[in-house]
């Protein structure tokens, strides 16, 4: 099979249709726009299972994805889009470039939901924007960004419900959205440890990619345990 | 006379009456948020001319601001408010930090005009911002925002045919919002080639502080030709 992009977490490849890709996780760990790097053993295989497992959920509830199937350990099926070159950031609590940018002391509650998008674009370090930016980069249209407020919003109230019931705060996440050949706007990408802040509820133990930006021990078993509780979850 | 407050560009006073200030207007000048420092000669004498005229002339057009007299030649009369900690950009042509951050040339026409909002916060560099983030931290309301954007935009339409008319482009500019003991939102501070950018529409040349911010030379010329052109204007 053709590869599309190699990308930091993940490849992209071509399938004999041409709707079609196959996205292939990898053990590849960055941070800090690529500063740091490493790799976290299973990771690939970890967030291709987190992955598939949130992606049903957010569909069965409604959020058009990309997501068709997971066809082996590290691969899924899915809808090929053109994705829209922002990064949609939900903050539920304060933490990390938002508490550093705005010396907001981490796990400090927030007065209302922040909404982020950011523009792609590993040259100038996936800057923080506003609606304006994005339309006049000529990024998405007013409509589009409407569109994807919407669907932000609702998949936020899902992720929190989905991992409230598994001991898990939802502090942050991030999104993309990508256009199918028809033009609608469809939830792709990954949504896993690398790209959410989760904190256990009980002992506020980070159980994502923190321990890996800030060297804490035990990065494999914090991915680990979160796909276990999903599995009693779906149980 | 009290003083209140010593700013990078300006002093305010008590006065009397516990609801209005005074704004004294010096000739220092800053600029990569106080790194680059120097004077101005009669920068003080300019802008208190200028943002005097242009207050007025917002006034006239509907606009609520802090403005009540002009005393001296460096002094004005103002409604007392409580600065709400925001600067307010408005980019009608890429330059600046816009440029700078995404990569876009300076001159380059925009597809939509852009609206920033920045935290006023020295200690982090007046960062840039969107509506939840003032939100969550406080600084506003969303109903106050809408007033402010509502507000904004008139105010640069003004702004655009009023400097157009004596042949001088509207690049960007920023503005500082205040509420008065009532609550109301009324716009304050100075509006100046301090707080603009200003091209001359045939030249393209610079009439404004970048001239000061990029060592160029006559930099007190470009203020006092910005002054000429508006007294021929109102004459
Ligand atoms: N359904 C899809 N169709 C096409 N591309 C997709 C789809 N879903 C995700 N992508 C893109 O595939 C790439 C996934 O690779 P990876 O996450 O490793 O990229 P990355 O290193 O984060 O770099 P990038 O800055 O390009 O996102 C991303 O560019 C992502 O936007
Ligand atoms: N009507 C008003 N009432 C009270 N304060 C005002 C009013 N108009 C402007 N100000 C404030 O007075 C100060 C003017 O001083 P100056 O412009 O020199 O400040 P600055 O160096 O830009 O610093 P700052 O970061 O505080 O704006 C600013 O803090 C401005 O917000
Ligand atoms: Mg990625
Ligand atoms: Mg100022």
């Amino acid at each position: 099979m053709n590869m599309l992009y190699e990308g930091k977490a993940k490849r992209i490849f071509e399938t004999e249709k041409e709707d079609q890709v196959i996205v292939y996780y990898k053990d590849d760990a960055t941070a800090f726009n690529g500063e740091k790097k490493g790799t976290i053993e299973d990771k690939g295989i970890m967030n291709n299972e987190i992955t598939s497992i949130i992606f049903r959920y957010l569909a069965d509830h409604g959020i058009p994805t990309h997501y068709i199937r997971t066809i082996s350990e590290r691969e899924q099926l899915v809808k090929r889009v053109s994705i829209i070159p922002l990064e949609v950031i939900v903050r539920n609590v304060a933490a990390g470039s938002f508490s550093k940018r705005l010396g907001v002391p981490e796990g400090q509650s927030l007065q209302t939901t922040i909404f982020e998008i950011c523009y792609k674009n590993d040259d100038y370090g996936d800057p923080l924007i506003n609606d304006t930016h994005a339309v006049a980069l000529g990024l998405s249209t007013f409509d589009e960004l409407k569109e994807i407020y919407a669907l932000t919003e609702k998949i936020n109230h899902l992720l929190k419900d989905f991992f409230l019931k598994l001991g898990l705060i939802l502090v942050d996440f991030k999104l993309e959205f990508g256009k199918d050949k028809d033009g609608n706007i469809l939830l792709a990408d990954e949504i896993s440890p690398d790209t959410c802040r989760l904190w256990d509820e009980k002992t506020n133990e980070k159980m994502d990619k923190d321990r890996f930006r800030r060297n804490l021990d035990n990065v494999k078993g914090a991915y680990s345990e979160v796909i276990s509780r999903m599995k009693q979850g779906e149980s």
